[in-house]
Formats: C-alpha cells, structure tokens, sequence
C-alpha cells in the first residue's frame, strides 16, 4: 500500500455525512408518496375541520343548558331540529333548546358542545332529557383543532408514513413536492463472481451484493442503479466507475476484499478528477476495509466484499449518507428493540464489533441469540433478525446483559 | 340495533385468523421480489460455496505443516504456485507446501487451511516462514457451508428482506414463486365525506382513511384497490360492497361512525349472500365499533370511520389477518421498543387502550411521551412514533413503567 491511513471511528466517518448534500426535487401524486420525504413545508388549503365537528351521536347543545342535570335532576331541552350530514345547518339554538346530531356532523349556530344520545331520554318529538352535563367543547373537534391552515401541517423533510398520506389527503393535496429518490450505483468486483444467470464454474460464485445492497437502497427509499459485475482489471474499474458516478448520486462498489482488488480501487480514486479519499479503514468489524471518498461532490464507498460485511457496513455507516441525500431532515432516530443476550460473547479491544442475533421469546421475554458464523456466510444473515454492537472499549458481554437489537 | 353482540376481545378476534386462506402465487423477477412471501421452498443449483474457499489473503496449507510454528520457530515452506481467482488450481500440494490464496479464492487440492498473509514473511520466490500454526479449516469456508443444495435454502413462507434476495441471488434464482399480493378493498363512507381533488363545503371534509388505509396495506405487502366514497345510502353501499368483493381478497369499508351508518352496514352483510358476522364490536380503545364478517371466504371489515381508530383496528386487529392472506407461514413476531412513560396515563378496565406516544431519548434513554388528542384528529398519528397498550384489567400505568412501543 501506498498510502497509509489512520483507522477512523464510525463518528469519525459519520462526521462527513453532513457534507453531502440532499438531490433535487420532484413532484408525485398522492397514491405515490408513501415512503418519500417532503421537500417543502405542506400547508392546507382549508381548516380541519373547516366547521365544529361533533364526536358523538347526540344532541348539538349550549353547555349551559346541562349544568346541574343529573339522573334524579335532568335538564329538559326542546329539539329545535336534525342537522345533515356534510351541510351546514340551517338553524341556530338558543339555550334550552338542542339539535340531532350525527358523529361528523356539524355544530349549528349557538351549540358548543354535544351530549351522547346514551344519556338522553326522547320524551316525544320535540322534548329530551339529559341526565348529564356536558363542559363546552366536549364531544366536538372544533375548527382547526387538527390542522390550521395558516401553520405547516408537514415540515419539509419528513418521511411519508400512511398517516403522513392520510394528513396530505386531508390538505387536498393530489401531489406532492418531494426529493427525487438519490439514485445509488452498485458495483461488484471479483474475477470469481458470475451473474446470477450464470452457473459458478469451478472456483467461481454468484454475485450476491449486487443484490443485498440493491434491497438494502431500496428499503432506505434510495434507487439502486445496478451497474454490474467488473474483474480485477484497473482500465475496466476506471471505465465502470465513471459511468456510475455519472449517473449515480452515490457509488458503492463492493469486492475487491483482497489487498491487490483493494489497490486498484485506489489507484482509481487517486485517479479520478476532483476526488479524495476521506476515510480509509473504519473500527468496525465485520468491515474494517471500508473506502469513502468524495469524487466531485458525491460520495464513493469502497465497501468489503463478503456478503455479512457489505450489510452491516451499509446498515451502520452508509445509510446515515442516504438517509442525508434523500432530504430528511435529521437522520433517522434508530428506536432498538431490547432483549437479553443468552450467552457470552467475546469482542476484541479498538474496535466496535457487530454481532447478527436471532431474537426469541423465552417466557414472555425477547432474548437475543447470536449467530455465529464466518463474515462470508449470507444464511447467517438470513438467520438474524438484528445487530447488537460491542463497544469500542468492552472486551465482550456477558450472559444476561440487555442489549440493544438494531433490526435487520 | 337489531342484534346483540358480544364485545369480542383482540385473542378473540385473531381466533378467527387461520380460518382464512393465503392467496395463488405468481412468478416474480429476482428485482422485483422484495417484500414479497416465498411460496415454497427454494433449494439452490448448487453448494454455495461450490469448493472450499479462502476468507483470506495468504497461504493455503495442510494444516500439519504449521503445527508447531511460532515466532521463535517458524516453518519453511515450499511455494508451489498461485491460486487465480475463479478459476480451479491446476496444481496440488502436499506437506511443507503452500500455495498462494487471495480472499475469495479456491483451495488447492491436499490445502485444507490458510495462514494470514500477515503471519508470514517471504524468503525467497519459492519459500515462506510461517510464524503461526493454524487449525485444518482455519480461514476457509467450507464447500456447502452457507447452503447445501440438498437442504432448502429459504422455507415457504419467508418474508423476503434484502439478506434473502441476496440468498436467492446465489442460489441462481433469477426468478422466484411467491405469493401474490392481497388484494384489498377500500371504501370510505359518509355524506359528509368529499374527495381528495375537491375543496369541502360547510361542513364536509376530505377522505383521509382511503388515503392512511392504502398506505397501511402498501406497507403489509398488500395491494389496495381503492372503491372511493359512498353516501349513507343502502343501495349504493350494496352495490360498492359487492363490487369490492368480486375484486378484492379482502374489504375493508370505513366511516360510517354514526349509528345510521353502521346500522346499514349490517344491513348490507345481512343482505349479502354466503356471509356471516363474526364480530361487532372488539373490546379496545379507540376501536370498539369494529365489524369483522366472511363473507364466501372472504374477510370483510367495518372499521371505525375516524382515522385514528382505523389506523389502531388496522394495525392491531387487521394486519394480522393479511400476514395471513399474504402467505406468512408465522405472524409476524412484533418485537418491540422499550421506552419509560414520561406521565401517568388512566385507563378504563375491561378493554385495552391503545395510546399514541412519541419516542424521545432523554439522557440516552427512550421514553415514551402520550400525544393526546381525539381519535378524529391524524395529527395525533402524525406526531406519534408508535403505540402502546394498557391492558384490559389495567386502571392505568404510572410515570416511570417500562412500556413497549409498537412502532407506527
């Protein structure tokens, strides 16, 4: 190797996300937006509800006119009418005096609150009973009590969750301003890897990581653009790697695990225009031989080439990238799930270790349990449901700790 | 009302699961098959890997020849070639021999280790001192050691993440049988509801639960097949019910809150041929006025019309039911995040309160904070990053209960 670099954290390289900067926008229609992000603060065009809307079945009321009422003592109100659903009223009442009302339906001039039908008696068509007083307000969502249209409704930035969809329906909102989803091109290496079309022929096996990173870009809400499989030849990378930068917002390339697979990545980096190497080498096993460089803006991973090491180098450094490209406006707040670990683990001192676990309920209880096996083995991840991390500090976990589950 | 029903419970209602069926299969692209449900079992063309390959840069050994080795007394070996990647050696070795291994490359024939690169120091072009001794298999995945073509690789049933697609990848499945997406029936109704693309008049507002319901089922793996809004009209609610049942693989009908609304529901199941109410009523909050009916095998809900309690019927009640139709051969296991409440929360006994919560990290530590708010208002579920339960024969949970967070 030619150069030598300094091993660096995952905060360290966390540390450069913030330099890249979000793709452009585009607009989509509501039945598209689902997994987006906003890219402008969303505003409603009306209040909602535009009226006072009541809860209930019951009657529309002053409040006043239930003070005191109670089962041995109740208020009598006179009907003064029916109000219709989606129509405004085209009566007021005064105190005394109450209107039929439907869940949804709106308040008529001089009610402020609503009495559930369940504590009325109807005497005869123009008479209740309440046995109940009811506070102003109660049973009614009053107008603009869940979105006034002269505050955001959604901040720009916000991923679009069904509620998210449902509250920009509630805008009336057809379509939506949202960042393009950052196109990422995916390259394997490995004179041994062969399409998946392909069967291995001695010594050979099937590219995998075109495909476990193509899944992992799409559920992060990126694009993967696959750009295939490139042998161990320096002028053939150089090539592939322009093409996906050019095309690509991000670039990962995997492979290329062995040191001389390795030198032609940077030898390419070193060659490319307006590129430098950032990081090279990360504290984090598996995935310690991990490359980011900026080339003209975007940012290159070099990313290890057996299959476990690729996920979780993806699943810890790069998504936090992705996550920064696409527009949110903070990163993801990752909420693990926490179990007991069922055996001891050791871990080496200086690095943070990534251990895939299994999670099962033992009497109720969620505990991880680790699946062991080679950086090489895909059915491990297969077999997983989660990464635990040890510490940069912690020579291993005991038996019975709780640990913090990051879902695969 | 014309029928009693007895409040069903959740356990109750989720009995009734098993009795509904999974959906055909279809034959999808191996780019196309994430998030989709394997409908039998997949085996692959051939041992992965196919030969017994180097997880390391260095030497393949027999083992026995660095039994011994160390620092102060290293072993002399003899190099008898290098090993090309992806392709079978053409050499063999015997005892005081090595051969040189990149990562990803296949064993010679008498090699059954390989010593690190770094544990090594070469002499001259046809020697190497081994400082270390290894252990037979050491650095080298076995032929067959993540998946044996005999056995299956991935179950019928499985949900495919990206470490399965990957999986599939490398079995040479460039296409895979899963099974189909569920196709599932919306329809939103009540007179005082208008169109996304329309402004509302005094007192109407727009469909949300169209919108939030077909995002729920996007995100189950469902397909939603969106019927539009009904008027509280019996005929048109048949016609609609109908339609949306010759098309769909399950209904879902929300809105009609108001006990009219509701009233014509049961109507139009009464009505409709082959159909039989399972449930009316579920004891939850918000929730409660949930219908669940089959209809000639199908499954058909009246949920809730305000959105927040369709959102909470839908995750807790439905989705299950769709895992189901989805071809899961288990319910999803939902583990969840555990958080500490920042408030006392009452709750009424006899039914299982679900409530908003926001998860804010405090200290380091996530603790849940109620969003409150009326069950009409989305901005509640906007605001929440998951729900928690309080269970039936529960008055209330303190500040301070470790509660678990149902992501949302």
């Amino acid at each position: 190797m030619k150069e030598f670099f300094k091993v660096e954290t995952i905060q360290g390289v966390l540390a450069h996300a913030p330099s890249f900067s979000a793709v452009d926008r585009e607009t989509v229609a509501l039945a598209d937006c689902l997994g987006r992000v906003t890219a402008e603060d969303v505003y409603s065009d009306v209040d909602i509800p535009d009226f006072n809307r009541s809860t209930m079945d019951g009657f529309a009321v002053k409040a006043s006119s239930t003070f005191g009422a109670s089962e041995a003592n109740p208020a009598y109100l006179n009907i003064r009418g029916q109000i219709r659903m989606g129509e405004r009223p085209d009566f007021s009442i005064g105190p005394g005096e109450a209107a039929r009302i439907a869940t949804g339906g709106m308040l008529t001039e001089g009610a402020d609150s609503v009495i559930m039908v369940e504590h009325t008696d109807t005497l005869d068509d123009t008479t209740i009973e309440a046995y109940r007083s009811v506070a102003p307000g109660q049973h009614v969502i009053e107008k603009g009590e869940d979105i006034r249209h002269t505050q955001p409704a959604l901040k720009a930035g916000t991923r679009i969750r069904p509620q998210e969809s449902g509250l920009l329906a509630a805008c009336g909102r057809t379509e939506t301003t949202v960042f393009r989803r950052p196109r990422v091109g995916i390259i394997s290496t490995g004179d041994e890897v062969v399409p998946v079309d392909q069967v291995p022929g001695e010594g050979q096996i099937r590219d995998i990581n075109t495909q476990t990173l193509s899944g992992q870009v799409l559920a992060a809400g990126g694009m993967p653009m696959v750009f295939g499989i490139v042998k161990d030849n320096r002028g053939d990378l150089m090539d592939k790697c322009r093409s996906a930068l050019d095309c690509s917002d991000m670039v990962m390339i995997s492979g290329g695990s062995s040191v001389g697979a390795r030198d032609f990545t940077v030898e390419v980096l070193d060659t490319l225009p307006r590129t430098s190497i950032l990081v090279h080498g990360i504290s984090i096993s598996p995935g310690k031989p991990t490359i980011l460089a900026r080339s003209g803006g975007k940012a290159f991973w070099g990313l290890p080439g057996h299959a476990v090491s690729a996920m979780v180098v993806f699943a810890v450094v790069v998504r936090p990238f992705l996550d920064r490209l696409c527009g949110l406006s903070q990163t993801v707040r990752q909420f693990p799930v926490q179990a007991v670990l069922n055996r001891n683990l050791a871990s080496a001192q200086g690095r943070v270790d990534y251990v895939r676990v299994r999670l099962v309920e033992v009497d109720g209880q969620p505990m991880a349990e680790p699946v062991l096996g080679k950086s090489g083995l895909i059915n491990t991840m297969v077999k997983a449901d989660g990464l635990i991390a040890i510490g940069m500090n912690t020579e291993g976990l005991e038996q019975g700790t709780t640990v913090e589950v990051m879902p695969l």
